[in-house]
């Protein structure tokens, strides 16, 4: 059993946050909030997302009597949704808060913003992507950054070329990308970021996905870069003032020299 | 000789109201003001216009002395009009007042607007579709509903199927609207409405055509409902601060069980 | 060597002044600022643009001394640079300011707005259309007009026609189009413009390439309209608070009677 209630704008910015990198995915529903870990079709994006369940108004979950639910996966309930037809009717709705209620015989989703009532067909799980391991992944470098000079730089390089560049040369970070003719770089010295750890590195990242990541974050005031030589890229934010966490991961571009 | 002046922004509401449903027709001009009504070219949805004459600054009109007008039909003038064309140049005047003159002779609509001048010739009335006859039907159930909750759900139903549902359940008025994995229903109790017929009925119709009307409403505050049962729905409102009447009526679509 | 800073918006405003008839050109780079002259690649077309060196915040220019430099000619550099290019990229540095530096040795132009750095090639000025002529032009009237009225009647006359006829009729000047079915007319009479020549002439003008100037004047209060018979059009206006000027050069269309 699980009902809730959540402020819209809230459930707008996570579900935003999760379809800048998969349309529809497996959500974890347990008495602690929501969870969800998903990979894009092509492989190369990973979202991992968490919302407490004080982040909603009201938060209910009672795990089925017929399952004897000792471990803690068999705690939770795992729920098949379109995340990009649920973003098209929220925006919609009017309503300052929208009510959920799960279903799970007759696998459905109740939505209801004020008057409005939405209901959606879960997706079968098994159709969907297995979710995916978090890889172990050591980074040496964070860089801590406001959301919007990031997110500007990106849309400026998306003019010029298909690949960013994101690295530290000692106490500076610089997002770069080269076209044919031009080239754009932005360089930050630790003292215009909130945090950096200097060093040398760098790695090549695919533009759309950085592009698609970057409209992702946009609620959240600053983004952590967690950054390797031609290694992953992790970013991680806030969501839900705090009660919820976002962390992007993708693979890097092999640099052909 | 017609000859009048008009608020543009009235003017452009006036005519928004008829484009939702043709973009031609034969308006008639008459000593009480302006009539029109018009069918779809599909001949599914029905306009049916009125504005007063004090719904204008200026007002003038005397049928040529060479028509020894008698009959009421005689006492006003046919003339087809390109409604669409009328409102893209209205959009852009950028004055307050729009004047109006008729050239019979010509078959010429003349517009000024400010220093703009825009003449436009007339449409020849045998090319235009004939001025269909208003069925005679009667409505069991009114509801009388906020334009703007109507509009909202339209434009949220838009996004998940083809046509819409419209009907009341006792003393509830729903909209209500199936996609293949999702249904959105808008379910308002007597009390969240203007007014209500309580009943049980409902038809179903297709939401092209009650998307493009709810664009020629947005400028009422309110539109009535007139609903049946698998019946044609008739949605009237005002325009012109109340000079002026809006009726559509749309054919319903046959369920398939 | 030359180096500047530059309101970003001035910068902005002076480009679109350029695109609206060009995508690149030569700019020649002097002691006393920036000149350029372009014709568009149809040679219906010609812009005159100068920027005087106090439109800049700093500004910095000296010929290498490599090249005896007596003739004003030899004093200026000439870069060829693809304006759409800058353009897209000012738009979205979010910097009050902008750096300008060249690099002749590497045939770059390097722009810098706040963190972001953007170099960009300089285009081969021999692969660039040679700087025209300016035809040696009497026009025997001005007038001058308030640029929102003329865009605003540019905008209107595009949803009727292809060519524009700009004329004077005594003391009116007017702006007429004419489409299959109807004509739209702009009349002022001197009283409502800034300046007018009295006289009895007119030319036709593509619609397109009036359009398109008609943006590239957005920033400008008012425009001067030179104006003959079956004459080319020229349009003077002021960028960068006065501080620099631009003149638009348009052939004529002969009139198919």
């Amino acid at each position: 059993m699980f009902e809730a209630k959540i402020d819209a704008l809230v459930l707008r910015e996570c579900i935003e946050s999760i379809t800048a990198v998969v349309d529809e995915g497996k959500l974890r529903v347990a008495e602690d909030g929501f969870k969800l870990r998903a990979v894009d079709p092509a492989n190369v994006a990973m979202v991992s997302f968490e919302l407490q369940r004080d982040a909603f108004d009201d938060f209910r979950f009672e795990k089925g009597s017929d399952a004897e639910a000792t471990t803690e996966s068999a705690a939770a309930t795992e729920v098949g949704i379109d995340f990009n037809k649920l973003h098209g009717i929220l925006g919609i709705g009017g309503s300052a808060e929208v009510n959920l209620k799960l279903d799970e015989q007759a696998q459905k989703l109740f939505t209801r913003m004020g008057s409005l009532a939405y209901t959606v067909s879960l997706l079968d799980p098994a159709s969907l992507r297995k979710e995916p391991k978090v890889p172990e992944l050591e980074f040496p470098v964070q860089v801590i950054i406001e959301t919007d000079e990031f997110r500007r730089t990106i849309r400026a390089a998306e003019k010029i070329g298909d690949h960013i560049m994101l690295g530290v040369d000692g106490e500076e970070f610089y997002m770069e990308v080269e076209g044919d003719m031009d080239k754009l770089r932005l360089g930050l010295r630790k003292e215009q970021l909130i945090h950096l750890t200097p060093g040398t590195l760098h790695s090549l990242y695919s533009l759309d996905y950085v592009a698609a990541m970057s409209k992702g974050m946009s609620h959240a005031e600053n983004i952590t870069l967690n950054l390797g030589k031609d290694y992953p890229l992790q970013v991680d934010f806030e969501v839900a003032d705090g009660k919820g966490k976002v962390s992007y991961l993708l693979a890097p571009r092999i640099e052909s020299e």
